[in-house]
């Protein structure tokens, strides 16, 4: 995860991808504080395997976990209820969560072997 | 999909996660070019549900097909294994992809009724 890739174990496993789109960009409104801690939270989370994120006008974030009771507990969990509560009410125009299954998965290194998956 | 946000059937389906890191960022490689030309191929491809995209450090894009054999044809497509052969060869120092079935999904739009998923 050092360079913003997940490195994660051999599948199957979870994947949670939450593509969002911001209700507007407003410097104090909390957004990017809560951004940043709820994936640093979402992190260390068990049965969290690693997360990945970007934003370029739409946002995505990828977690990755071990099963769906992790992802059940992470979004009950109470921080993150709170911070989703502000997302739909602050700062989000759309978002939409899909929950899938790794089934397989591949990987490139400049210098290495293919990794198998 | 106007949005940044793919307008996806109910699952299940399947999702293709392409995460990557650029080897460098220049102007005049052709990256931007390619990365664009592929965004839309994809989406023109028979059993191509949409697709989503972003870049910030890390660049991460999910395409949406509606099977396996969906995807292999996209893989094999021979404009797209040219790009990969030049990914590997000029534009990327680290990628993973991830093949996953989408079990579940849902949606918010602001000022929406909760979509069902």
């Amino acid at each position: 995860m050092e360079d913003g890739i997940a490195a994660l174990p051999e599948p199957p496993y979870y994947a949670v991808i939450f593509t969002s789109l911001r209700h507007e960009t407003r410097d104090g409104d909390g957004y990017e504080e809560t951004a940043q801690r709820m994936f640093e939270l979402a992190a260390e989370q068990p049965g969290c395997l690693g997360i990945e994120t970007a934003r370029e006008g739409v946002g995505i974030t990828v977690g990755y976990f071990v099963d769906e009771s992790a992802i059940r507990s992470w979004k009950e969990h109470a921080e993150h209820v709170t911070a989703q509560e502000r997302g739909r009410a602050e700062w989000y125009d759309h978002y939409a969560v899909r929950v899938a299954k790794v089934e397989r998965a591949y990987e490139f290194r400049r210098g290495a072997r293919r990794a198998a998956g």
